[in-house]
């Protein structure tokens, strides 16, 4: 990292999406400045700097402003190619198959979680269920095929999608408890359920992981409020 | 373009997605093979090449397939980048800025278009025409403040988030038609008004356009089976 970059993070600590970007500030040995944003109460600088959505992660290098996490992190592992390693690798047909499953996960996996979690019916929340485990079987055939044995989405080493699906790992072991579901279970995908705990484990990743059972805290308060017709 | 590379484009002549990429080989220079899919009866060779979402548009390089537009656009700037005009600028903030607004379209635009269309209530569809006008000028302050004064969003030539959003003025044009509406209006919008008619026009743009009046009698005809509960 050059001398002179300046890097600030807004974000919110249960954050999927905003745990995305300190993986990759960390991977990459990137230091930066971090402000928790209170997403009830939104902080002019966050409101100025997003203005077409207001959400976070937002990243801040040198005053400029960069948002939506895939954006950010492409823009991390661009501005930073000399520091650390890189995200993305450099065959132009891997970054495809990696992109390709980044996006898999933000619009497949994703979308079914939010619907099992937060489906208006509990037939809503059973239809998200069952897709969720069939994105997740998904995903374990794609690190069975392209991980080719490697211990990582990015081969030997963490890459993009391990960085993206990384981020909803808090979420991931909360919802053990949340909804009693295990979505990367040791028996219907070991692989996936093997990759948790070694990406988890990593020196880089572990301090920058959130506390499993603030998540579930979090996440019971929103589940009360959700039912008491507040929504959020 | 190098003298080995085969080309093959899975596509469906109406699929704004499947322009995005015709788009983007001919603004490259690019010479393929075209086929055009039966989405109802769809080849062994889509099958096999998408197994994950069944879909065109697929680019086939040397037999292996990129599937999703925007990560086939992505592959074709980076695997021809010696071939033609770069869609994505070098400068790794401008990429940022590119990839924000594609993801803007692609995440707020399009899905607002899709409920002004084919929302099931009348009330669902107009609240989509209200979002979709929103988008609409949140583009025109885009083009206005990151163009500025260039003809184009990728400045002075043609980039990424042109030919995302030029993919979709088929649909735009046959739109005025099927719903009475003039999405990028010379009054309202009238930065993207002109440069509608500035990307349409070009030499390597005009050709792989499609015929507006068939895009308005298939959207007819999927408006008629709609109605008739036949959905699509």
């Amino acid at each position: 990292m050059a001398g002179g970059d300046d890097l600030k993070l807004l974000g919110m600590w249960a954050s999927p999406f905003v745990l995305r970007v300190k993986l990759a500030l960390s991977l990459k040995g990137l230091s930066y400045e971090y402000v928790e944003e209170d997403l009830r109460n939104k902080s002019e600088l966050l409101l100025k700097s997003n203005p077409v959505h207001n959400k976070v992660p937002v990243l801040i290098h040198d005053g400029k402003p960069v948002c939506e996490s895939s954006v950010i992190l492409q823009y991390i592992d661009e501005a930073f190619a000399g520091t650390g390693p890189p995200l993305l690798p450099a065959d132009p047909y891997e970054r495809a198959i990696a992109r390709f499953w980044a996006a898999y996960i933000d619009d497949k996996m994703l979308a079914a979680w939010t619907q099992a979690s937060r489906g208006k019916t509990e037939e809503d929340r059973a239809e998200g269920m069952k897709q969720s485990l069939a994105t997740v079987e998904t995903l374990e055939g794609a690190l069975r095929d392209c991980g080719k044995g490697k211990p990582f989405f990015g081969g030997d080493n963490v890459g993009y999608v391990d960085v993206v699906l990384g981020g909803m790992l808090g979420w991931v072991r909360a919802n053990e408890e949340l909804q009693g579901a295990k979505p990367f279970d040791p028996e219907r995908t070991p692989l996936l359920a093997a990759w948790a705990d070694r990406f988890w484990s990593l020196e880089a990743v572990e301090p920058v992981m959130p506390d499993v059972s603030r998540v579930i805290e979090f996440g019971k308060a929103r589940q009360a409020a959700a039912a008491a017709g507040a929504g959020n």
